[in-house]
């Protein structure tokens, strides 16, 4: 580390976002994101070589499109979570309650954990333009109870295309971020911000995350419709709710 | 009617659009855009009187800003539902089962019912950000229960903020509309389009309400601790979609 470098970027330099179920299409396209914003990602999957392709698909992608190599690399999903205290999780719903439980013993204490599930019915044989209820009100609820205390959830990132994700034009949709903890609505409005094209709003408290997550739904049955990929924007708004935090 | 007008032009001519409970906010600024719009307004009210001062307060503006007088007129929520077929409700949660039992015997078949109902907790005194489970799905799956045989429901017009309707400003915000019947989609997006600023979304079934009422308490969050009028706007659609429907 350099003398010159200042606390800050030394944080920002050593933080690790791992996406746990990241070999699907929504963590690949965060983690191609993220790693095109020079952050480092971890992609998480239940097989560790899968995960391993992953990052090295997404790296070459990076190589090839900037000259110079990605920090992105791939591990099994516990190994991830003990890897990482910044942890994205994007597996379907029907996977989530399963895999937390199998993980919480490798999740770190004061990690923070973005939740992107949402509840489709398709998980049970229903539609994607259908959510299950959950007792939560939330999968991001569910979540919550799920993490080992000390553990801070939010929930984000559920509107987002999973195609436009994986491509190379900027989004045109808003992250609405959901948390009851202010530290981690923060972070994940930075981390939502580095994707191009995408505003990151706070949108209060993590209960908050049934509406988003249901949203999903909704532009689910929008694109199936409509041949489209479709997302939202928040009008509005003053201009510093769009504007992501300072980085401390 | 003049020989050369066209059957459409009639058509449009003799809609009357009855506003239920017209004399509140939201209700008020839909009637002031839609009389902006020439079309013909009746806002109904509990209290014809209220109904008359509503409808002439709205006239005086219209005068005032175009030198011609609009056709909008105040009538108690009864007549008001004898005299047109096309009805918007616009009342708070909690009066919405006991005015539909109520007007039932009034509403005339073939009716189509826009129903803008959000089911915020508030109604019951809790918070105007949460949402109250309705066991039919909706507010307006709810209405669809409650009105005639063959009147047809269509939701819509939750997530317009009513201080902006009531300005005059175009609207920075999309009007997403679910129904069964795709008459109803097409003739409220018809209304929808005909707000400055609004493109009108087909949002699907009617089941869809659910999502789309749930957005209004988001966006009543994000008001409240922006100090804002917010809305949202659909992305990523085909341009048809955001088109009115053409008027047969």
């Amino acid at each position: 580390m350099n003398a010159s470098q200042s606390g800050s970027e030394s944080q920002v330099k050593s933080r690790r976002i791992a996406i746990i179920g990241g070999t699907g299409p929504a963590g690949m396209g965060l983690a191609l994101r993220w790693a095109r914003a020079a952050e480092t990602v971890i992609i998480g999957s239940r097989n560790a070589e899968r995960a391993h392709d992953a990052a090295a698909r997404i790296a070459a992608r990076i190589k090839e499109e900037k000259g110079k190599p990605a920090e992105v690399s791939g591990l099994e999903n516990a190994a991830a979570c003990a890897a990482a205290n910044l942890l994205v999780l994007t597996v379907p719903f029907e996977a989530q309650a399963s895999l937390l439980r199998q993980l919480k013993p490798a999740i770190r204490p004061g990690s923070i954990l973005i939740d992107a599930t949402v509840p489709l019915a398709a998980g049970v044989g229903g539609r994607a333009s259908r959510t299950l209820g959950v007792w939560q009100g939330s999968a991001a609820q569910q979540t919550a109870e799920l993490v080992p205390k000390g553990v801070s959830v939010a929930a984000a990132f559920h509107n987002l295309c999973a195609d436009l994700l994986n491509g190379d034009a900027p989004l045109d949709c808003d992250v609405v971020v959901c948390s009851d903890d202010p530290a981690a609505t923060k972070l994940t409005r930075t981390l939502a911000a580095k994707i191009p094209g995408v505003r990151a709003i706070d949108g209060g408290k993590l209960e908050n995350a049934r509406i988003v997550e249901q949203i999903t739904a909704l532009l689910i049955g929008l694109n199936i419709r409509n041949k489209a990929c479709s997302g939202i924007r928040i009008t509005g708004l003053p201009p510093a709710a769009y504007l992501p935090p300072p980085e401390t």
